[in-house]
């Protein structure tokens, strides 16, 4: 039974993740949005989840060091000092960042990644997802994530392999290519399937998102499974036992 | 038990509807591949399939006036022309004219057409299709079928209201649009989705083919339906029975 | 903007509907859940929804025609003698019994009967549904109605064309069979589909529910269309125009 | 390029690998059907597919070894002994026996214990498949192929803790538990889906084959891949590089 905080606590994965803290078998330490109160929030937890946002990331990790505790990090649109500062807490403190926290996803993607290490270029691969009408990017980070991790199972650049929004006179297929297609519609949370086409047959590899608190539960798993592991920079993988 | 003459016999659907004859209860006349040989390939049918090209409709329609029987065409790529010519026809014998000759995907328009109309605008409408590797165009022909079901069920205009090939910062989903994407990969001989996605709920019509042969089958059915009507101009909802 | 009496209220439908009242257009007008109650709700309801239990079934149907206001009553398990009290109280005030409240579910089987009607008996038809892990029962009553739907458009009686439980020697499916299948786990708030397999195609035609929300959304939408209707026993493919 | 000869050329799958080699790298070295020509068969093989029957086992596995060529075995309905005989075969030559040769649903089982190896028993397991009418056993070998692969991913044994043939009062689903349901209709060549159900999220991992060639062809793929191997006995995960 640990105690979590949470910072970035008033935005809505904030409030998920309290939501799940508040039933599950551990408890919720205190939420914090803004730079003093982090260091407060760290000397009452046992770990630290941060979903607020970039330009947040060096106090919250200089905060999480000050107290000897781990930090899961949940936060987008990290750039590569983000990452440098990242490395940097890592060797004092256990420190893991991801760009999805739902655990079915961390294992799609690992599935993903053993298929096409697996099947041959002639397995044709492609990513179609599916959200809610309001989303305003195609397609999803988790699609690009499951996208990710095809290539790297086939070992092959991602940017140099994808094909998106096809519409009018494509041509033909490019051998080796990933596809990505997204639909959108009503209140979808999130659904995603990759496919691979062979001759004659057919594997899909789906997962879908009832909704959002997903999210907030691998979290909380996540900033958990950290407290007292060892300094050094983790994934979701490590986390669920995946190679 | 009719003699049915394929026009195209050489072609792949030509082809395909000759093998669906030979286990069928209907005869194959005979195949006619140039001008000529259709007047006498006529003489002996009791209906015509026409697979051919837009610049031979002509005189395929004339050849199936002076023999007075009934005349399938599945034929794509019309233009006015070819439709005032095709109603021409209509005035002495029976003529059919359609862009898909399956049975269930006639079918799925026509309960696609019944959905659209029932479900309000807040039921956001998307369509999915995915085909085999070597296909060059998108969406599909069938795709945009069921799109202009879809429209036509919703009295809009198909053209004005269509989101495709989604990619990037696209923003919200416009209120009202239909959407499309498009799946290409391995041997896939055509799926297609229409999904109507509203609060909470969502409804998903599809139609997957195993193989091409159930557009010559369609075509067979057609044909034979039309043996014995009245002159006029019909559609695969009439031998469906489809108001 | 009607004002909804909930009888059943504190029942997890009629809190449900409760909720949706609140962010609807129309208002909740109050609870009640036991016989007395009921008289005092009606007076100060334009139309009650009854989620509660058959017994207190012909309590209901006398405070609303005392009232002279419409109910929809969505209570499950009822017999004869409580259809003849329906029958009897629809010669009063407008009443609208039905075993699903849901709009996509009720457009669902509007489509089914409409393919089943269409597509001959050689498209075998196989209902499959997937529910969470405390669902007691098999197949749901959503897939009964469904199979239901299917068999009267086919003209024939569901009870003796069903094919159930298929586990080991079953030899070859029945012609004209409708085959049912039920997959539970996790918590899936609700998917069915109706499976039409033809000679090389299949037609699928699919309801996916993504909490309970949408059965209270189509209660309240069908209680507010009874109000102002004349008497009669109405179903919800009159509240959607369903011929 | 190999020389591959068919036992068992007469049936359907002997035929099916006899029309995958006519269009592959390898070549036909003939085909056998019963004792006697075996022998004369495998001395002008480069290696052996059989789909005979188990009562000729023995004697293919010695017209292999006098050959010194491998031996790929597709016979279902192998018995103990049939086994022993197979291990002791494999002392002197290569020789792979499966249940299923097709690429894909190796792979899928491949995945299928993985996925069961990291998500824990509070995914529930469910394996649903749909075939052709004819098919007179529910569920499909390869439905139990992949509960098989689900139930040592999580290691537990299958016997044990399968529900089959849901119907009727159930009760909720035991915890554990890895269900099967059976669809059957049209000429679908096989479909099958093992679906994860977690808490607010589902990982479904799924197969289509789109005709029987898939298992000639793998058959193919498999033997080729024999020739030159040690002595042993191997499976179609060795062929794929599956640990």
């Amino acid at each position: 039974m640990a105690k979590i905080g949470i910072i970035g606590s008033a935005g809505r994965m904030g409030q998920a993740i309290a939501d799940v803290l508040e039933g599950s078998e551990h408890s919720f330490a205190g939420g914090a949005d803004h730079g003093d109160a982090v260091g407060a929030l760290a000397a009452k937890s046992d770990a630290l989840v941060d979903f607020s946002a970039p330009g947040a990331l060096a106090g919250n990790l200089q905060a999480a060091r000050e107290a000897g505790i781990p930090i899961l990090i949940g936060t987008t649109g990290l750039e590569d000092e983000h990452h440098r500062a990242i490395d940097e807490a890592a060797e004092a403190i256990p420190v893991l960042h991801t760009g999805n926290t739902s655990l079915g996803v961390n294992v799609l993607c690992h599935l993903i990644h053993r298929a096409a290490e697996t099947l041959g270029e002639d397995w044709d691969i492609e990513i179609v997802e599916m959200h809610h009408r309001h989303k305003v990017d195609a397609p999803s980070g988790t699609a690009l994530l499951m996208g990710m991790a095809a290539a790297e199972g086939r070992g092959i650049a991602l940017d140099d392999n994808s094909e998106r929004g096809r519409d009018g006179m494509t041509g033909e297929r490019a051998q080796g290519a990933i596809g990505f297609a997204s639909l959108r519609g009503g209140t979808v949370a999130g659904d995603h399937s990759a496919i691979f086409a062979g001759e004659q047959e057919r594997i899909t590899l789906s997962h879908s998102a009832e909704n959002r608190s997903i999210f907030a539960r691998g979290a909380v798993r996540g900033a958990a499974w950290l407290i007292g592991r060892e300094a050094g920079r983790y994934t979701m993988n490590d986390v669920l036992g995946l190679g």
